[in-house]
């Protein structure tokens, strides 16, 4: 009997021993975005699922069934895009209660079609189970990357710099104004409230940076930059420091933060969901990647730190240095304790 | 807004309509056992993905947690041997109630593991959700199949015989001895809990016959042969005339039906999750096809009816034809009412 994990990143680690070595045609198995496998042809195949739950990940008192049914496509097309890839096809599996109505079930379905179109992704096929606790929504994406252009979690060499490709925490900030039905002002509130109920996956960011070789590695904010960027720190075999000051967030984070009693900076570095890509690039690449994004109209990369020697992620302010691996989300703390902040 | 389905097939149906049409190189989309896609090289990939729900699917009263890692891949595995093809990876998406045991969740994933090999799978990927009200497994499995083997669910052709590769109804038996706690004779109930906890896929039935071109059509039996036939009609735009005489169960089958008080062929064309494949087969090949299974060492296949023309299944037996088309099993009202028979 194995040894007994205590949290996910263990129980991931124990499975991935139960399931033994893969053959070589698996570039990459358990521990990245996504599986990488090379069928033949010029490109990899990227493969990866996500299943959202009723009461976890949504709530349908403020979530729309359509938004429900995008943005279950859209957390799967972003692990497509941290791996450098565009997504190519989709599978839906849902569970659906018996009750329900099944017109709301089409509503989900919309709301996958209208998201499968804007990413290019042909939904293929499909499968629906009775869910009686309350709606799941699986989605399996495959995608596609050429074979020199894989962008993976490992790679990080210490002295690269650390990017991220927008502001950080809106679509935790967007949650806690949804759950607690505060009144915020519109012009705040809006955009934090869409970076949750419909998070954009940054697939033409990710296909920039593998097409020009720009990223040593990289993955996609889905825990918080805590959590994300020790995954990356783990399987490159090196540590990070943060530069507090560099942190981006906006205006409506802070109104959020204050509301709540918290720092912007925490919610910035913890809150999850954000799925903008984090990644790492060489200090010599730091003009050529400024000049990329700019001619490709995308908004420019913010570096937020350093990678270091070491096997932690560091946060370094005016008031000295801190470590903040591995406090960042955890899905089943989290998911227990809806108001721990 | 689309006409609103009323019952499970209506919503995968209108699920397509939604979805739109698929590029070319999508040979199957929704509406076979897997989607079929032609992505270069001389082989197609098969995909497919299937939910295994608590309280639905599996009772953890009577089902062990390793039976649950098997299952899940199995019925997985079944797809593909409905098509003709060979299994080759798997994405497991485990929902898991955050009070219960991570070491639980380690023994889904060694039966799982137990599985992927004796069926040559790698397992090259994973995601842990938090699922509160219960357990959820979600397999997703990649497979191959030679372009010129391919089974569907279209070709039957009137004329065509219709063959099982086994003894119909024993998962629903042992489903009610299990859920009822019979203390039914060891001999006469192993089999019958076996074929329900540990359901076997048809690898090489499919592959003999998808080599051979033995089959016009195929698909496996995981609601019963009254609604998977159905399949196979509305697909192929057929008919089909099931021989009572000729439907085959043990008498395993027999006993837990005159204990329900329900006739052994009821239960042998209603009971779901077989997992046997169900196909036709040009009355010319009834040798060769016998001839293959029986020098591949496999059971020769069942003859229990022929294809017709008309849109509907239809059971003959000497007190005459019956319409059964339709009134199999159906997940959403079956699952609604477990004490329905």
């Amino acid at each position: 009997m194995p040894e007994v994990p205590t949290d996910e990143v263990g129980l991931i680690a124990a499975l991935a021993r139960l399931f033994g070595p893969s053959p070589p045609e698996v570039l990459l198995g358990i521990g990245d975005d996504c599986a990488a496998l090379d069928l033949g042809g010029d490109r990899l195949l990227l493969w990866t699922v996500d299943t959202l739950v009723e009461g976890v990940h949504f709530d349908l008192s403020y979530t729309s069934l359509r938004q429900l049914g995008r943005k279950a496509l859209a957390v799967n097309v972003s692990d497509i895009a941290a791996m450098g890839g565009e997504p190519a096809y989709a599978l839906l599996s849902l569970g659906w209660p018996p009750g329900r109505e099944l017109a709301a079930a089409l509503a989900v379905g919309q709301g996958l079609a209208e998201a499968a179109r804007e990413y290019h992704v042909a939904v293929v096929g499909g499968d629906t189970v009775a869910s009686p606790p309350g709606i799941t929504v699986t989605v399996a994406v495959l995608g596609r990357v050429p074979r020199a252009e894989l962008l993976t979690r490992a790679g990080a060499k210490v002295g690269d710099h650390i990017y991220v490709t927008g502001n950080l925490g809106e679509a935790a900030a967007g949650l806690e104004i949804l759950r607690r039905g505060w009144q915020a002002p519109a012009d705040l509130a809006g955009p934090l409230v869409r970076a949750h109920l419909e998070p954009v996956p940054r697939v033409a960011a990710g296909r920039l940076l593998a097409q020009n070789r720009l990223a040593t590695s990289a993955i996609d904010l889905s825990d918080g930059v805590a959590t994300d960027l020790l995954h990356i720190c783990r399987t490159s075999g090196v540590g990070a420091r943060l530069e507090a000051e560099a942190i981006p967030w906006s205006s409506g984070v802070e109104w959020v933060a204050r509301e709540l009693g918290r720092s912007p900076l925490d919610l910035a570095l913890k809150g999850g969901e954000d799925y903008h890509l984090l990644f790492t690039t060489p200090p010599e690449m730091e003009e050529l990647l400024a000049e990329a994004f700019i001619r490709a109209h995308l908004p420019e990369p913010k570096k937020i730190g350093v990678v270091v020697s070491g096997r932690e992620v560091i946060l370094s302010s005016l008031g000295g240095e801190e470590v903040i691996s591995g406090s960042g989300f955890d899905h089943f703390r989290l998911d227990l304790t809806p108001g721990k902040d």
